[in-house]
Formats: structure tokens, C-alpha cells, sequence
């Protein structure tokens, strides 16, 4: 038997389909008589939603999906996730949407999230972050019948599903190889937290490149915070073989790793070169100015989401790289200190 | 007539609450018999929504909206607003809660955004942030029938709304008094945005204190990015006579301003004290540490979350001071340099 449609329903009760939709979705903009007779004439004719409801305009939520799996009181330190929701949101305000944001403390809540949102159709699609070697979320979200999803993160750990991407790996090594470049043989990296996948790349990135060009690499792990990122630099700085270079993993920890070296009279870049990762007004208004990764977060954001539309109106999935991370040498940088 | 109940559809249709509940909320969770029973019966008696589906939980839509009418390329740059939403989140989770965010132009597009809201039933309730005087939104959202909302902000701006509010005059006087009494007598102001209500409050109340004292108040606006920071602090150190003090509006502007301070080979706090708004993980991480003034953004956005949740079970509007940032001297701030 064919599938009732709404349109059906319209002719038959003798109305609009979006008077149809109104009633069927349970919200105000019919009469209650209209909406009495809609339901009965639906009810007689077997109408069931689903795939029928989604070629209604009026079935759609207009609302995209965002989970964040991160402890409330880390959020708020790093630019990038609002720069990056703001990228999202001048995409969604074109077209009438809104995002749904969720921030819970864990990967199995968010996977719950995205199992509630899909069985109460509270999102059209969403866009999952910080992907993992072996991700489950992958797995659930490669599922049949599925919400439409963008993972932001690098196509290796996004199983089929649309990726949108920047190559952490070629940006990392030109990075060694500049510092190389300019004498210096002993850097350091403090990076954030390791499990994410975007780490673990940038982290074998830098140890291979050093080790091609003969470079001692030295690794810290971080939370991404000020406090962590001064610790990490501290240390490093105490040590009896200092490193002359130290490549970080976001803007904040290297403006608090420069407030360390000030501190302990290291001068920045005669003793020491800094490097952030994902430039920012702050870097560019340091002084001396951070020399750092440029990358425009905002516009990654508005990418991924353009591409979340294209998918739910049924685009193929596809790997698509936003950019490489730029190199943006600024007053941070030297050549080696004279031993 | 007696409003028909789902309790009384469920009866007459031989299915639980919960089926009844699914098959109006257009949800799956049934089957295509027992829903197409289920809107014929409903459809016979007559239901219709609105206050009978309000006492249904499954008509709650179990989301909370906020409206942020700032360009997407400005939001990104202060931490404030990623805090605030974390605290918002660190309640809303606990009661399966999510946030509808929505970034807007402008102050127009806000409130169509409030009708839309409300007419499609997408929020149980607002969030509304940065009141003005006379500000429409609070006209609109005064209105008749509509949505509980909680504005951040001074009880003086929002009408008789329920507001969440911090005393900002009374942490500014302390913060000039302060000052004062460590000597100077020439204290500049670099604040945000004028027509937003918070900074016309903290304007008022530094020229007040600093006439109260006889102390030389200057004031700059800006839109609050470190480049604009930046600015400011330049112009007031090459004027003739500059101050010996600069209390800015947040804390990436004070960054920026003592990188403009180290670069034209003014030392901080000898020959200028500096005091940032809203102390951060990056305030405590700077070198020198830098004075600020104090207060947990994150408890902010839960305190004002936890109150929007009262209003939506029926509490009367009230005012709610969350507390009174409170100065915390580090050591950008000193006695004033001798003449």
C-alpha cells in the first residue's frame, strides 16, 4: 500500500498541508474543530510520520546539533570553541536555524545525547567534535538511518562520515623545519590533551620531523589551561639542557609560557623562541607579538556547517580540507642563542 | 464543556498516557495502528493542545533559548561569554536541558527571534543579556502570555523581569577609591560598548567616585577587542599628561594594554598601575599578575539558569543579586610614581 502523504490527508479533510502540518505537529495555527477533523481523517487514513513527515518543510526542526564533551569550567578558557560556534552560528542565521548546544561531562552522555535527539527528531543534523582513534561516536553515527553529521577532524578517524579538516601535520613540520632553519636543535612541544586525535597527529608529526632533521623533540602533556601550560614551561625552562624553542598547543599557554620566562629572566626570542597554535587577537596584541599558526577558526566553523546543509539535503560524504595552518613568524622567533 | 485530557483519549483508546503523548507529539515510540487509533479517537473528542499539552511533560520542549546579538567576529575574543554558557550548560544538564543559541545582528532580529520562539514553541523559557535603557526587548518580553525569561543584568533596566544582576557601581567605587588612596590622581577608564547598560552604570559610577575624590577621571570606549585595547592604552600614554592608572573593561584589553605599556618602555606598575575587569586563568597567568577585578562568570551563568528554572515552575520575578566583584590587588598595581 502506498505511504499516506500530508497532501493526502489536506485533500481529503478539505484543507491546507500546512494546516495538516500544524495539527500533526501539534502546535497552534489551526482551529480546534479543524484541528479535530485533521487528526480523525489522519487516524482513518493510517497516517504514520517518519519519512513522510521529512518532506514537509514543517517537519523540519530547523535546529543543528552540538555536543561538547568538556568540563564546564575548561570551556570558557580557550577562544576557539566560540570562535568556532560563531563560524556555525553565521551560517545557520542565513538560513533560519538555530544550534542546539549540549555540554556534558562524558563520551557515553554524549552518545546518549545524539540517541534522544534522533528518537525525539529534536535536530535535522549535527556536528561532532574531537574525534578519537576507534571513536564509538563514529560507529553509532555510521549507523543506518542515522542523523546527517560533520566531524571536524582529520578523515583518518572519521570512519566514512563527512570530515572537514585542517592538515595539523604539514603545519607542524614546516614549523620544526623553520625553527631548524634557524639553528635551534633542542624544541619542545606542550600539547593538550592526548587522546584527542588532532594531538596524537601533531604529536607524531613533530617527533618524526625532528628526528629526520636530527633535532632533539621533547613532549608535555596539558588540559589546555594557563595554569598547566606556565607549569609545563617552567619546567622545561628549569631543566639543565634547556630547550631554545617551545611550540604550543593553543594561545593561551604560550602567553602564560611567555609570562614565565619574563618572570625567570629568560628573554623572549634572545634565549627562548615561542610558538602558538591558533593564532588570535591576543597573539597579535602580545608584546613581543606571538609569532603563531595562523588559522581562521570563524570561517572553519561556517565551513563545516555549509557542508552539514549540503549533506542533509542529501549530499555524498566526503573528506574536505578547510586549510594548512599558516606559519606567521612575528617577535617571538630568533635564531638559536650562541651557546 | 470540560477540556478533553490525554488522560481521557488514553482511556477511550485502550493505550497508556505515554502512547497518547507520542502519537500527538508526532514522535515514534508507537506503532502505525495503535497512532492512527490514537489521533482518530483524539480527533472525535474534539483534543486540542495548548494548556492540556502544557501538563503533559512530553510537551516541554526541554530547551532554554539565548540570543546573542553581536557580530560573530567579536564573540570569539572574550572569554565572558563561552564561562557563562558553560555555567548555563552545568545546570541544564542535570535536568536533561538543552541550549538553543542563536547569534543574531541585531536587536530586531532578537526579538523576531523571541516571536518566532514562542509561536513554534521551541523554548520553555530565555535567557536575556546586555538590557538597556528603555530596551524594547524587555517591553516585548513584558508582554501577555509569553515566555518566562531571566535578564542579565541591572534591576534598574529590566523593567519588572526577573533579573540576575552583579553590583558593578559598587565594585567600580571601590576599585577608584582604591586607587586613590595608593596615590593617583589622574585614573583613565577603557570600557566596552556604550550603549549597553552595564557600561553606562560603571561610567557613572567612576566619574561619580572620581569627582567625590578630586581625582582627574579619564574614559575611552572601545568594542572591546585587544586592538581596540591596544588603541586606547596608546593614546592615553602619549598624551601630555598621562594617568598613572588604567582600569579597562575586560581582561583581553588589559592584556593588550600591557604589551602597548612594555613595548613604548613604560614599566608596569611603576610608572602605570593596571586593573582589568573580569579576572581570568589569563589574568593570573600574565607577568606581572595582573590586578583584577574578581568574579566567577561560570556560577554566574548557573545562578541565572537556576532562577530562569524557578520562573518556568511559576516563581514571581524577582531581582537576584549574584554578588559584587571583588578587587583583587596582584601586581600590576602600586603607589603612584613620584612627579
Amino acid at each position: 500500500m502506498a505511504r499516506v502523504t500530508i497532501a493526502d490527508i489536506a485533500r481529503k479533510a478539505g484543507v491546507s498541508t500546512g494546516a495538516v502540518s500544524y495539527a500533526l505537529n501539534n502546535r497552534p495555527g489551526v482551529s480546534e474543530e479543524t484541528r479535530a477533523r485533521i487528526l480523525r481523517v489522519a487516524g482513518e487514513m493510517g497516517w504514520a510520520p517518519s519519512a513522510a513527515a521529512r518532506s514537509l518543510s514543517g517537519a523540519r526542526t530547523e535546529t543543528v546539533g552540538l555536543v561538547l564533551a568538556r568540563h564546564p569550567s575548561t570551556l570558557g578558557v580557550e577562544s576557539f570553541y566560540m570562535q568556532f560556534i560563531a563560524g556555525i552560528e553565521s551560517v545557520l542565521s542565513e538560513r533560519g536555524y538555530a544550534l542546539l548546544l549540549q555540554v556534558v561531562p562524558d563520551t557515553d552522555a554524549e552518545m546518549r545525547t545524539y540517541r534522544q535527539w534522533r528518537a525525539a527528531r529534536r535536530v535535522d543534523g549535527v556536528i561532532m567534535v574531537d574525534p578519537r582513534p576507534d571513536d564509538p561516536r563514529v560507529e553509532l553515527l555510521s549507523g543506518p538511518d542515522q542523523l546527517p553529521v560533520v566531524v571536524v577532524g582529520d578523515p583518518s578517524l572519521t570512519g566514512g562520515l563527512t570530515s572537514v579538516w585542517t592538515d595539523d601535520a604539514a603545519a607542524m613540520r614546516e614549523c620544526v623545519r623553520y625553527l631548524h632553519a634557524m639553528g635551534h636543535r633542542r624544541i619542545a612541544r606542550i600539547g593538550g590533551v592526548s587522546y584527542f586525535g588532532h594531538t596524537t597527529i601533531r604529536d607524531a608529526a613533530f617527533q618524526e620531523e625532528c628526528a629526520l632533521l636530527g633535532v632533539v623533540g621533547l613532549s608535555a602533556e596539558t588540559d589546555y589551561t594557563p595554569a598547566e601550560g606556565a607549569s609545563a614551561t617552567r619546567a622545561l625552562l628549569l631543566a639543565p639542557e634547556r630547550p631554545t624553542a617551545i611550540v604550543y598547543d593553543n594561545d593561551v599557554m604560550a602567553l602564560s609560557g611567555m609570562g614565565v620566562a619574563r618572570e625567570m629572566g629568560v628573554v623572549v626570542p634572545d634565549d627562548v623562541s615561542l610558538i602558538a597554535w591558533d593564532d588570535s587577537p591576543l597573539c597579535e596584541a602580545a608584546f613581543p607579538r606571538l609569532t603563531a599558526l595562523s588559522h581562521d577558526v570563524t570561517s572553519y566553523g561556517a565551513h563545516t556547517a555549509r557542508r552539514l546543509f549540503d549533506r542533509m539535503e542529501g549530499a555524498e560524504p566526503g573528506a574536505f580540507l578547510d586549510s594548512t595552518p599558516a606559519l606567521r613568524p612575528r617577535g617571538t622567533t630568533a635564531r638559536r642563542p650562541r651557546d
